[in-house]
């Protein structure tokens, strides 16, 4: 069983509840909504992200014969149940924010409409997906704002959450900006161009670091990216630039150095000065280490001569806010509206849509949230992506989200695009909307 | 291509450093060591998990047809490198801290004994596995020490990163003493207890409470747990003690039922009363929402009356500290010790043991950290799992791990068993370590 694709990740409680679900008959056609409830206290915006994804997973959801096998050995579930399961397909619709469009607290981000128990069945692995990649697109899009036009590259998947997460992490990162990813793989099933240079242990198996660099350089000849922060940055960036004549003479350019600790910009600084003067100036300077958006934005503010960044785990975990407050849930069954009111988690009810305003300049100027029924004035958000359980439109090429993403972030308002969110971003909820949820709370639709 | 084997889940730097070891002939035994620099600052101690994961992958890695073809169609690599990346096994020497021992900073955690390419390749991954499932058995580790004797479950999937983080989640804090989780695959795959009640869609859907309670008890019969916050948690508690004689007469008891919003000691209070005065002394409370070791012993402080708890986003994100300052380092190459000495990252070289001493109680009381030939006193706690790249012994049953997790979770010191980690346990680097690293900075192993 592939954890990736295996129907049994999910919770054990949508399996009791199917089997209650199949056991009444309840199979009528159920609207769910996935949101967030609130933003983390550090994000202004959140980026969708991970919407192809959960649309492979929707259209090629079934159970094995050996999962059901598993199923039936456990002895908790009836036979009605894996009789049903045995030919359960997601046959419903879908209706999603394109990956990459910027979305507020409670604005559905995906809208599933099918038969209640294929609606149920899918939560816990839809809000797996979604949930990761939304939470890294939104973390590497302020990556992105703190440093214009700089080089950004994935280095977490070491410290990702398991393979998936480096996977997904590389994607979610890309789409929103990143020029690559250090991830060999994410290359190869996802077409991201992959980045790397060397590790210390490279520098150390050596013993001497003038030896590595050379073997390094005649070993790739292209794209020679060289470590020099093993034992002393400035002493190894004078041993650059003396190796470089003689590499030179065999066609090989030393692209640029990396430094991986220690003051970045102190260091940045005293290198630079040190190529420039030994005639490297074409030699660039790239920078990773525990670096994260605020420091990012710390060394482009005060100017540092680097060109590009590597950032790991502080993306990879989106450490400052590792979670994002999200939700699924059921907001119209059998046709009628439905309300969860519990403390502090009240929902509201019905298919929504989201209606966003643009400025002059073309930059989004508020949204509002109603009921699909309900048309406004401005851009609605929700695009239909999936119907009778299969995609109405090929998969979009990754390059194409990440180009309409760019352009999203571009035409963000100022205040939203700072890293510090001192701007709350207008969501009003129509009076349709209201109206719906006082009437449930008065009863009427019960 | 499966992320979670294949080979190309690495860094790129991994395969053009692999390029200039196999270019130089650079195939000479190295040793690599994981450890984590500094220990969150919330945490006074670390649970090692991940090792059966870490050795299932070097047993079986190798690359596949298809990915030696994506590698050259890179463009990238020499053919050199694609002929001997074909025939790569791990043939090495694994030495690790069994699976749930407590250990802290710079202590490695797993040594890696092996020609240089090979022991460089697996350095990503192996890093992906180790980190996470360490990092979330220690946190669910202060989740059992913050609430003894209480049922806790894993309810944190949907919100761990990805499908793979999902399991390793349920693995690791299975293995550090919850009871189970609410993965279905996770019982599947690794045989550990799924639990589950109902969702608040469940109750919506009914529109109406108590039937939904009732059609749920029909088609469950045993484990009947009842969700009794969607609406008003005391009148559902009231709903209960109505519905409960007429279930009785057909056999069926109420097991407990949950709260997932408000304030959960309140609540609890409340509901506990309402049980108890309609004569369902035996029906437990179990709880969910948000929660973490500090509400845990928050609640449990308070004396409230609940049974159980469900985990969720806060333990499979390790929401407080989501990463560990984790590094692979190599230590020997050749026979000769090796030293990284970049600011703020230098590591103490060689290949190493620790050794920790007990009190007369059978408490730890200090680690020694040396050199593995310089034998202490007290009990090595680095074992010998894997030679020529095959495993010394069969895997131990998740249970053995389990178990003897326990014990040293009950052994360890009062001050490092609180939440808040103000006591520093003893780690005394060895006089032989010292001077190996000082002849080092010496150059007198260059």
């Amino acid at each position: 069983m592939n954890p990736a694709t295996s129907p049994l990740l999910t919770d054990l409680y949508q399996l009791t509840m199917l089997q209650g679900y199949f056991d009444r008959g309840m199979e009528e056609t159920a609207v769910f909504e996935l949101f967030v409830r609130r933003l983390p206290r550090t994000r202004g915006f959140l980026l969708a992200a991970g919407l192809e994804q959960a649309l492979d997973f929707l259209e090629h959801i079934r159970f094995s014969p050996e999962e059901l096998d598993w199923l039936r050995a456990t002895g908790r579930f009836n036979a009605h149940l894996i009789d049903r399961l045995a030919s359960l397909r997601f046959t419903g619709e879908i209706h999603a924010l394109p990956e990459g469009t910027p979305f507020f607290a409670n604005e559905p981000i995906l809208r599933v409409t099918a038969p209640l128990p294929e609606a149920q069945l899918v939560e816990s692995r839809l809000m797996n997906i979604l949930h990761f990649q939304t939470l890294i697109a939104s973390k590497a899009a302020r990556c992105v704002l703190a440093a214009p036009g700089k080089l950004l590259v994935d280095f977490g998947m070491r410290r990702a959450h398991g393979a998936e997460a480096g996977m997904f992490a590389a994607r979610a990162s890309y789409l929103a900006g990143f020029a690559g990813s250090s991830t060999v793989l994410a290359d190869a099933m996802y077409g991201i161009p992959s980045f790397g240079t060397m590790a210390h242990s490279y520098i150390q198996a050596h013993g001497n670091e003038a030896t590595a660099f050379e073997h390094f350089a005649l070993s790739q000849r292209d794209n020679v990216v060289l470590l020099i922060d093993t034992y002393d940055t400035e002493a190894a960036a004078h041993t650059v630039v003396r190796i470089a004549p003689r590499l030179r003479e065999q066609g090989i350019t030393i692209k640029s150095v990396r430094l991986d600790s220690g003051d970045l910009l102190d260091h940045s600084r005293r290198v630079r000065a040190i190529l420039d003067a030994g005639g490297l100036n074409a030699t660039g300077i790239f920078c990773s280490g525990g670096l994260d958006e605020s420091e990012l934005q710390r060394l482009n503010g005060a100017g540092a001569p680097i060109d590009g960044f590597g950032i790991g785990t502080h993306m990879d975990t989106s450490s400052d806010a590792p979670y994002l407050d999200c939700a699924y849930k059921l907001q119209e069954y059998a046709g009628v509206a439905r309300r969860k009111r519990s403390e502090g988690k009240a929902t509201w009810p019905g298919r929504k849509q989201i209606y966003r305003s643009f400025s002059a300049a073309g930059q989004p100027a508020g949204d509002i949230l109603t009921l699909e029924s309900d048309p406004q004035g401005g851009k609605p958000l929700l695009k239909p992506y999936m119907k009778n359980g299969r995609r109405t439109a090929v998969a979009q090429p990754l390059d194409q989200i990440r180009r309409r993403t760019r352009e999203q972030l571009a035409s963000l308002p100022s205040p939203l695009a700072r890293l510090d969110p001192a701007y709350e971003y207008p969501v009003t909820v129509s009076d349709a909307l209201r109206e719906l949820a006082a009437s449930i709370d008065r009863g009427e639709h019960s």
